[in-house]
């Protein structure tokens, strides 16, 4: 068995205190648009699906959830827990995107040299942790 | 502004406690492929890269490293912490995949209709839950 034929990468997902302003900052920073909006009833959640090309976002807010641990805000803590840790995504060029997360007063968590070449993680506006990894095409 | 102009996923990345195992699943039940491992001295980390065609997930191992909370383990629940949540792969007819998830008795979590249409999410061999979201081409 390999999987299904026709298998493709559909979203990350994050969940946010703020939907609204996770919106704008996954817009103002990657340049994602809000695709559709829908809640979940049996979660209490308002949900927000961002596309920007074939690629999407889906960020949650539900109502009192507790704040993002200490630990998983930085990529090497977060590592002492198993679990889902982060979504990629890649440019041609990190250091010409690194002025933009400046500009944009991206709180940046760690630059690193990865094997397959520079990265950088950054931390959404809810802190989560998003890796950006350089690919030359 | 609006995000770097060449922005492309590149990998979604889970820690797990057993390298090997989950190569073995995410191959197992995805086809994914290594395309390469890795040591982060600084985390104490082994990292296996894995593609299938132009996706990839990374996996992390740190040992001694903490198992997934329970709460992580269902989908409404992990909307109770702020974080990072899953990384969602569609396929074309998520009914003709269930057969597959079933033979390779790979972890169901919960089975919903999405706005999007139809999805599942599964658990892989560490507790982290996977999407899988039907998309009709």
């Amino acid at each position: 068995m390999s999987g299904p034929e026709d298998l493709r990468f559909h979203h990350g997902a994050a969940s946010v205190p703020d939907l609204e302003q996770a919106i704008e900052w996954y817009g103002r920073v990657f340049g994602f648009e809000v695709e559709a909006r829908f809640p979940i009833p049996a979660a209490a959640a308002q949900v927000a699906m961002l596309v920007r090309e074939k690629m999407r976002m889906e960020l949650f807010e539900v109502a009192g959830a507790r704040e993002l641990p200490r630990e998983r805000r930085d990529p090497h803590t977060d590592l002492l827990t198993h679990g889902n840790k982060h979504v990629a995504f890649s440019v041609p060029d990190v250091d010409a995107f690194m002025p933009v997360l400046e500009r944009e007063n991206v709180d940046i968590a760690m630059e690193i040299r990865e094997k397959f070449g520079r990265a950088v993680y950054i931390r959404d506006c809810a802190g989560n942790l998003v890796e950006i990894v350089e690919v030359r095409s």
